[in-house]
């Protein structure tokens, strides 16, 4: 179980929301109160777009709560487009190829949940990967493993038809080895432009995700928060738990949808599995 | 804020105390339940005496909970007496010289607790120091210097008065600086052969601090547990907090009081500061 | 590129070869001389049979040279058979997982050289492993793949016949593949009571390997060397590179053989792949 | 034994100077040609100046070479001024806070060299730090204590001769102790606009030192390099080895000088210590 965020819009520094917050994603990390567990500890990892639009990572294998590296860089890199994510190992090794966000060309990955007996489902979800992809394959996550077949089905060119054949086989195959409810995922991906946000569990009952309400009607109800001025009307952050208490800023993304935060109009669509071919 | 654990008596392999019960010391890495930080995460650290009775470490700075290397010494290492510590720092830097156990020749010192304005009183402290001794500093917590200090006043020829001289000249160092209650400690020392576990601060309310009942003792009132038969009569251990939850076998150590296990019959003394001279 | 020790006989302290001789295995992390590297920073790992026999691991992603607890448990724990490895990366993680030995149930294992153009051969390589064993493999390393193929080809009843399987098997695929001379290896595998040590390589040009003289023999040249006199007449060193400049210590293993390090009277027998089934 | 670079002109990424050249910063780290050491494998830091003119700091226990962060940030960040140094340790702990470039305020600090005997002169060096400067001192090296004995000697208002009264300072407190060369050392410390860089040692025999040759100049002679055009006539490093071959590039910091750069013209100016008040 894992926390993560994706934030979209003006380019401010990490820190302002990894650090500088009550219940910034460092926070998170010690005290997280709406994850399947309390701690988020076994390491975290930041994907941002530097100033010539590539994707840059950072992870670590130490806990985010004290990793002084992770405070200097939140604070020296600002970022129109960044994801961050703790992680809680599921089983698998604390290293940081098991970290999230994964990269592969201009795309990041980062995910919440798990494949349930990953373990015995690995090598059936493994050999679906195209052959040119496999060899980048560099840990051993349900996760990385996800992204992988996404790619294989398609990400690049449709995300949301490439995630839902990626879950669609995900789950005949889980269901083939006797598992009942195999995927529990929020995942986010982004091709550096474009960010798309997914809930989805195969019983229906998904780890929770949350997106920020739109810039200019938060700047209407709190006309003089100084912090939300500065952000321009397409600013959006999509996050595990809110970031605060702030009323009305928080919405949560319904069971078994997908939200799109993209340059013009976002938007929120339901998002169900497809069979595999 | 920490949490640790010292053992003396029959040989048995660390994993025992430190990984093979439900309120082992890696539990209470992720969830302490008296401490007054519920997660230490911040290192850790172990001590023993091996074969040939010389002590060894081994310190992290990875969290208890997910260092495999850990596990695989706590299974392939046996020994009659070894201390474990897990580390939430107060504010030091994360670094293996900022865990403990510390050791000076035959010596291991552990602590949970805190100088209060350490950073103020550090260098009245560390001036108090002697000559020989100031070199093997290493890391800059409050701990490793009350250990020093502790050296300097006589710890390997009379621990009790030394350690009692030691706190004794931290309070009347904090206090000229203007800190009320300048230390707050349950502290553990030996030299591989007897423990001395000391539970002080300067306001009376100090971290709790637990010994085990002797085994004799124990044996009588669970004669069919088969863990405790093969452990001597003499076998104790000293925590932070229980590691079960077995009615009477274990009893708080009183506020300022220093327990003292050693072969023979053990003690457990009133403890208070002495002035220094 | 990297390095490796086994260790065979009279139980010793892991500090005797690890630290304490001018061409220790950690002074080989900083300067080897034979390698095709110098410098073998990026990781080490300890295998050892403790006292109740099981292996145990001790492997990290830091510089042997610089690790403190390196010294710690080498200078604590004793054993009668254990593995030392340093590594040099050919281009996979440097995490825990890909560091060596590897370790199934009461096997260890651990390799010098490499797979040519292994990410292209990766996937076919792996797909051979037996599907009750694929789950246990945890990092990204040839190594640890040609391990999980000598398991599957029977490496537990027969270790010289699965390697040579395993030889044979990635051979076929590589030039399948178009790899000219797809294997460089010195291999030393062992059950807790047998040493296997094979030196081979497909263009038949292997990676140094060297034996030390048997210890009666040694001890009748060299009567009056006390560290010899200490150690039975059975015990054996296998080694990349000579510990020391001792003449007629240390022998080279022919090209293509494989030494059999084991209670009696060892063997070295000339070693080829097989062709696959 | 270490091996440093200071970079001030046009902004640039990190990755021109650390990453891709033959003889890289990275590249030293495992083959350095004139240091004492070959291998500088005992953690890194990088130092920069941010977009808002903030000094902000990645240090690392692992070595140079094998650190993914350390390439991500290097290619993902730019700056217009940047430290960047490779440790091999002369015996203090490989932890983050031993690591250079150490910081105060808008300072930075990095040396290659070592206080001779500095744990028989530690504490009477660190008992001349100024009271508010000592809690700031984090690690144990003698490097972070001359950092600490130049602010208290002004560095902050006037560098050269700050630094002249810590080297002068150092030497009569070694010498005090016997020791007959003190002090060996190439510093560069920055404010955030000028660098100054000292070459100095007591016997009169310092570790090497290079500055480029002006950028004007240097275009003058080659007109046809493309990496040349893009800097700007000031911009400036200085190295404690060449990162290349370029004939008439990189110049010699003569013994017992100081160079200075900054805005406008650059100077080379003798240094020597000064007596203690």
């Amino acid at each position: 179980m894992c926390r993560w965020l994706a934030y979209s819009g003006t380019p401010i520094p990490l820190e302002e929301l990894l650090v500088k917050r009550e219940r910034s994603l460092i926070d998170q990390s010690l005290h997280a109160r709406r994850g399947a567990t309390t701690t988020n500890g076994d390491g975290f990892g930041v994907g941002w777009y530097d100033a010539g639009g590539s994707p840059r990572l950072y992870r670590s294998t130490h806990p985010a709560w004290n990793d002084r590296n992770l405070k200097e860089l939140a604070a020296g890199v600002s970022s129109p487009l960044f994801f961050a994510h703790i992680r809680a190992s599921t089983g698998t090794a604390i290293q940081e190829t098991n970290t999230h966000p994964f990269r592969h060309g201009r795309w990041l990955w980062m995910h919440n949940g798990l494949i349930r007996e990953f373990p015995i489902l690995k090598r059936d979800l493994v050999l679906a990967v195209d052959d040119a992809l496999y060899p980048s394959i560099e840990g051993t996550t349900d996760s990385e493993a996800m992204f992988h077949l996404a790619l294989t089905f398609g990400l690049e060119d449709d995300p949301i038809a490439a995630v839902g054949r990626m879950v669609g086989f995900v789950e005949a195959t889980g269901r083939r080895h006797g598992v009942e409810h195999p995927v529990q995922m929020t995942i986010a991906t982004t091709d550096g432009t474009t960010v798309w946000a997914f809930r989805y569990s195969s019983e229906g009952d998904s780890r929770s995700l949350f997106y920020s309400t739109r810039m200019d009607a938060l700047k209407a109800v709190y006309p003089d928060l100084a912090e939300l001025s500065a952000l321009s009307d397409e600013t959006r952050v999509v996050v595990s738990e809110p970031l605060g208490d702030l009323p009305g800023a928080w919405n949560e993304v319904p069971e078994s949808h997908v939200g799109i935060v993209r340059p013009g109009t976002d938007d929120l669509r339901p998002f169900r599995p497809s069979l595999p071919d």
